[in-house]
């Protein structure tokens, strides 16, 4: 659920959906989410849960901190009947609902995100997973956590530009499923950029109810769910191109949009106003950062993509607004013109 | 499927339950099984699959394993549609479950399991996973193998005491859910103990169908699946104890029905004879080895199982011959008669 006030009230929440409150609560976090956050998460809690962290940011996601991490539950006497709550971002749910599905072949878990894009991306779907050296997220398992609590509250601290990117998951949501979202997005964006309660409540309920609409119709990723792929297939090779380094993942797949954006336009399934629309929707919750790319870089990392299942490139196209479908027939002079349009917009982007 | 000649004909039974063999095919299996039954594995591959080592013993059933596994099959060029073969015992059985259930989140497998134990035990349930230096089997997934070869033909160079502990499982499927299997082994000892391909052929398939049948009933071992842990209440006990040294598990299962049977009897679930005639059949495919233990230190470790989910000492005990069910109330003084019972039987059992 999405709302306020959630994290001071957790524990009656989580004893509401899982019957009881279990005998013994790990709570995986971050030092400083659990700095800023400690008091209000253990107001509720009638006894305190055993609280295992992990160090920040992508290098923390290995197998390794899982291990040791297992170890540490096993110690606090973690058993078939305990529950891990996931309490930070992107990293912490990633990892945390990987502990959950593997920990005696798999626990409850209840995902608490404290960033804009863990509440919308990463909270739905069950996906979880660590990294290898050899590539991000080729471990994990699919693992649903008995429930989301989303709460807009801790939004209130998040950097200006870690939420424009995370908005970028709200954008590809109305864009490809949802032109409820999308209006009320174009419409409201002052409130939202603003971080007012009710407006951010609106467009992150709709943007989960979204993913959650597609995942349940197909668990397994292997039909509808690929159009939530809209905007990775050059997203995820601008990162790679990139080094993972200088853009966040919103930012990337919101210049991914904009080439796969033109794609469409290219082959009709949206109109040229339709285009113009969307691509404004996308500036509107900008500024994307600029791109200092070659092309020729840009296309040869589209080919490493992990969803390319037997070499072939696929691609989520929208179909008018609210619509979207896969192709994989893309001919490598279609991928370069959108490639370079998406470069050119990216270098000549006029100041907002 | 259970059979003889299965492994030297295995790509094209893939080709048939997998729709088509996979692109990306690896095998994890141990030097020694590989050594006998490379050229046999591979007759029937158009192009050799790549082959994964794991070290013999329950050493090597660690996340650091698993770590090394992952990462080959990363830079073997494993994706989503690559599929796992786990030719071995019961710990490549398990550790190959595992890898197929967690890389990519998931890639199809198949068991071709290589010990009786493994044909009967570990190649259905979908249980996969390894230990930590906590405690056994603490890190898994239940990820079910598209398909399991039990090929009788590789069960020839097993030890016999191997084979006899193996056979435990069987008689313990007879016990708890197959009264017909229960008898076949009691009038067919001879033929099966001499690996008869026909009798063995019938014991293991019965002994796979009754798991089947059970665990199908029930994913996640909430309710029904609890009674195939028939004999492990005092069986884990025995193993702890013995810090899994002394006793292969299907010995330690023996002696753990035995005093289940006592228990069984002595609140009436089994009959005088119905006892005398179990007990017998266990013996059957015994000897047993004798213990050496205490019955406080056997009584102590029955604390310690992993089944006990919030501290409670759950038993299987059988009802008649062909059913069994699960009891929770089991006073000290109750265990303490079992445990004494049995201790005595593996003191002063009559050679056979």
């Amino acid at each position: 659920m999405t709302g306020s006030g959630l994290i001071e009230t957790l524990a009656p929440r989580i004893e509401r959906v899982a019957g009881r409150l279990p005998r013994r609560v790990f709570v995986l976090t971050s030092g400083p989410v659990w700095a800023l956050w400690n008091k209000t998460f253990l107001a509720s809690f009638p006894e305190a849960p055993i609280v295992l962290f992990l160090e920040p940011g992508e290098k923390s996601k290995t197998l390794a901190s899982v291990e040791k991490l297992l170890r540490q539950m096993a110690r606090g006497g973690g058993d078939r009947g305990s529950l891990l709550i996931a309490f930070g971002g992107g990293i912490v749910g990633d990892v945390g609902g990987f502990l959950a599905a593997i920990y005696m072949r798999g626990i409850s878990c209840v995902q608490v995100p404290t960033t804009f894009l863990a509440q919308v991306d990463s909270s739905v779907g069950g996906k979880t997973g660590v990294n290898l050296p050899e590539g991000k997220n080729l471990v994990g398992s699919f693992h649903h956590p008995l429930a989301v609590f989303a709460d807009i509250g801790v939004l209130g601290t998040l950097p200006d530009r870690e939420l424009r990117a995370g908005l970028m998951e709200s954008v590809k949501a109305g864009i490809i499923r949802d032109r409820t979202l999308a209006r009320f997005m174009e419409e409201h964006v002052d409130e939202v950029l603003a971080r007012d309660a009710k407006a951010l409540e609106k467009v992150i309920a709709a943007s989960i109810r979204m993913k959650a609409s597609v995942v349940n119709k197909d668990e397994r990723e292997i039909g509808l769910r690929m159009i939530l792929n809209f905007g990775h297939t050059v997203g995820h090779a601008l990162e790679q191109a990139t080094s993972y380094k200088a853009l966040l993942h919103g930012e990337a797949i919101g210049w991914g949009m904009i080439a796969a954006l033109f794609l469409a336009r290219k082959r009709g399934t949206v109109s040229g106003s339709q285009f113009n629309r969307l691509e404004s929707l996308i500036h509107l919750y900008g500024p994307l950062p600029k791109l200092k790319l070659k092309a020729k870089r840009v296309i040869a990392a589209t080919g490493g993509d992990k969803k390319n299942v037997g070499g072939v490139r696929r691609f989520v196209l929208p179909i008018g607004i609210g619509d979207a479908g896969v192709v994989e027939d893309v001919s490598p002079s279609e991928l370069e013109a959108a490639v370079e349009f998406m470069l050119a917009r990216a270098d000549a982007r006029p100041a907002k």
